[in-house]
Order: structure tokens, then sequence, then C-alpha cells
């Protein structure tokens, strides 16, 4: 099974590349950006063929080491 | 609306972080690991309302800055 881990900074914390892509965004003409927020997501490929199993794998990962959950958060989806 | 845009390296391009990512997950005894990848992902909140405009125009901000498409391919999601 595929896992897909997205990591967002949590709201509150400063996001200075998502700032740095807005404002860039912005100066190439598209005013119709507002707030821009980066982000991670990493694809696990799973040898669990369970998909619950496989999740609750998958979000230990992300407690364990791919995410900082001081200043992040994380969500997992399990695909295929 | 809010666009979420996703950026991974293309197939055949190599992605050394995901390796280290790999490697890692497997020494903290996470064996079910296989293939890892690393991309980004960019939430953008846009003042567009018609979906189909702000999808036209998440994507033409993916190509024209967000993603380097020689070794990248994105996704565009509207949500909201």
């Amino acid at each position: 099974m595929k896992a897909i881990v997205t990591i967002m900074l949590k709201n509150g914390v400063l996001d200075p590349q998502g700032k740095a892509i807005g404002h860039a965004l912005n100066n190439l003409g598209f005013d119709q950006v507002g707030e821009v927020r980066m982000g991670k997501v990493i694809e696990l490929e799973l040898t669990e063929t369970d998909a619950a199993n496989a999740k609750e794998a998958a979000e230990e990962m992300a407690r364990k080491l791919l995410a900082n959950t001081v200043i992040e958060s994380f969500k997992v989806e399990i695909v295929g």
C-alpha cells in the first residue's frame, strides 16, 4: 500500500517560505493570491496489506521521525 | 477558494531526500517501508470564487514559479 503523509506548519507558526512564495506570485502579477503556506509531502511504499495497519504505522512514523509535532501537524492518507 | 498544489519529482529523477528518509525509517525499525519519495505542498488562498478559474490560475502559477517542470510534476486540487 502507499501512504501519503502531508506535513504542514501549525496555524500561528510563522511560515517565511510561504510568505516568500506569496510575494513572488504577487510580483509576477497573480493579484488573486492571499496567504500562502508551504508544507511537505512524503509518499511511503509499504509492504503492509491492511489499510488500517498501514495508516497506524505511517502515523507512528510521522510522530517519531517525519514531523516535528511541536510546530507541525500531519495527516496520513492511504491509497492503492 | 483554496488551491493545494502538490509537487513531486518525476519518476526516474533521483530523490536523495526520500532515500535518506527511507533509510532512517528502516533504522528505526520500520521494516515495512520500501521506496520513499518526498515532495512539496503549497496551499494558496485565492480571492477567485470560480473553481475552474481558480484551478487554471493555480496551474499557471505552478508552471511559472512553483514547479520546475523539467524534473517535477504537479497536481492542483481546489478545496473549499
